[in-house]
């Protein structure tokens, strides 16, 4: 049911990517080491939370710009590592604003601070505070160095000048999808499924899809309606991708996606799914489970098949396949490259495919 | 004893400077408009936090450039205002790790957000939650088009280019400040007058006076050694201006420097000046008074009474006038222009000004 390997990047082409983050880092541990060495430790822990990834969005950047002829694989490895280090530093800030110390079960910035701290005998509000700083810090780091990757790849000042553009609309939407988000877990009421739509895009598409593709599109000098429908694709295909990146939060298997079915729950996250559900007769059997932090596994369980039986799981699927197939229709538009079209298919069946 | 209205900007220069983020702020918030009202009112309560200050950082920018000859006050204003909001994201982010909520006696941007939530019925756990959301994603918007002001200065791009590393240099010595700051805070112990001296002169100084007057020597041209003497000057007088905000924070006057005089204590911030009064025999009348949240007006006179009996008052002052000296040595190199000279001197008297 996961299948998320099939976003990762090509080998080679991680390589390359990993190749920049490796130099940037290891630059800016060089550079920290006259400021004393728990500045290095913040720069090494960054760096573990940077690398490792799948590095979609480098993909994105790297097959928009082979794909449309680009050849300069060195400076689409640049900006596709400051999209992964955009995506580092929103997830470092989202840590810190949901007050989380684990990512995916292992330690993020604020934990791996906050048991150090512990492990030096410091208590536990002390030790989150030692956390929570270091992890506003990091992310400030890696939010300016996005830029300055891009600043840094070697490109020409108007393919620059537009690139900076797109980085900027990323950070502008993420930003406003993330105090939308806030606000949504403040109301006791469920948002509806259009409202939560619409966060879930400001808040992760476009940043993660529509973004990338452009900048790659761009990068390559393609023109401004392939530009455009590749916003426009990366668009449903981004939505899509997380409707299932929140069926899997459910229903996925904790082996596959790193993350476990409960925890959502738990948290009475807002997704479309449960959005459906509350319209539905059956969300009376469940509204006091969901958002209660000590869900145990046999009520998890009852919700699961309540979100089956209300419809919520079939409409969340099937909303997932129309954005797809809304994705799938923008790459069969008369101006796009045969070859792009081959790259970004797979891409679609790819986020299907791990709903399947 | 205060007198820093003297290190605020000339009213011409500060009007350049004020039209450049209303214009910012104005196209953010329009930009905004589309994702949403409370997109619009984080960037109004963004503004609010951004205007209203001395300026003196922006004014760093332009003395240096206009005293070395540049005429173009269109970008230098653009450069001083990417350094303001520089320091807004900072202090935002500041406040976040500090768990504060008000800044010099109102509501920072945490506060705002609090209030409004307790306002609209909240609990002060998910009003708190909300705040300092709403602070971190704000930072954020400011930090990275700090970035950005420098990019729309619309300067040659071997300039822009030199800009953006000073404000590269600019974060990642204030990040690295701000880190040891935390760690300070930990221990136990207060660390040595040295290292404080260090951690001040990291998170303040270089982003405050060193980068900005780099800046402005940058964008008139100026050779590398009035550059180089310029950061060097930047250095001396901004660890002098922190020892005097130090001192402030306990024999200031409320009504002239907008912040308490018992704040610092309850605090128990880590000072130049505590520093040394811990190596005094009369250290242990004081020590549990200092860091204690609850200590009174008339223990605060008695703490203040003993910083000036063991001599760590009148340590930290002439401290403060040995900095202040040896920036005004650095404006006696010969290659400094008499124009150069006549700007910054007055910025030296001012800040010793305040302790006088």
């Amino acid at each position: 049911m996961d299948g998320s390997g099939l976003l990762a990047l090509s080998s080679e082409r991680q390589m390359q990517v990993d190749a920049v983050l490796a130099r940037f880092f290891s630059l800016a541990k060089n550079r920290a080491a006259p400021l004393g060495p728990q500045y290095v430790q913040l720069w090494e822990t960054l760096e573990n939370n940077t690398i490792g990834g799948k590095r979609f969005r480098p993909r994105m950047v790297m097959c928009a710009y082979q794909a449309l002829g680009g050849t300069d694989l060195e400076a689409a490895a640049y900006v596709g590592a400051a999209f992964e280090l955009l995506h580092t530093a929103l997830i470092v800030h989202d840590d810190v604003i949901d007050n989380d110390f684990m990512r995916r079960g292992v330690p993020n910035i604020s934990g791996s601070y906050r048991n150090a701290a512990i492990a030096a005998g410091s208590n536990n509000r002390v030790a989150e505070h030692s956390g929570i700083s270091a992890a506003v810090i990091a992310g400030d780091l890696a939010l300016f160095n996005s830029y300055r990757l891009i600043d840094r790849s070697g490109v020409a000042d108007v393919t620059r000048a537009r690139l900076l553009e797109v980085m900027d609309d990323a950070l502008f939407a993420s930003a406003a999808g993330e105090l939308i988000d806030v606000e949504f877990s403040m109301r006791p009421e469920v948002p509806r499924v259009d409202d939560i739509l619409a966060m879930e895009r400001l808040k992760t598409a476009v940043y993660s899809f529509e973004c990338p593709l452009q900048a790659g599109a761009i990068l390559a000098g393609a023109s401004e309606d392939v530009v455009q429908t590749l916003a426009n694709f990366g668009r449903e295909i981004g939505i899509s991708y997380q409707l299932v990146d929140d069926l899997l939060g459910v229903f996925g298997h904790e082996a596959e996606t790193g993350k476990t079915t409960i925890g959502d729950l738990r948290e009475g996250k807002r997704t479309v799914m449960i959005a459906y559900a509350t319209s539905t007769p059956e969300w009376d059997q469940v509204k006091n489970l969901i958002g209660d932090p000590d869900l145990t596994e046999t009520d998890a369980q009852f919700v699961r098949d309540l979100l089956v039986s209300c419809g919520a799981k079939t409409f969340t699927e099937g909303l997932a396949r129309y954005y797809g197939n809304r994705a799938l229709a923008r790459l069969a538009e008369p101006h796009i490259p045969g070859a792009l079209r081959d790259e970004l298919h797979p891409v679609v069946d790819a986020v299907l495919g791990r709903v399947k």
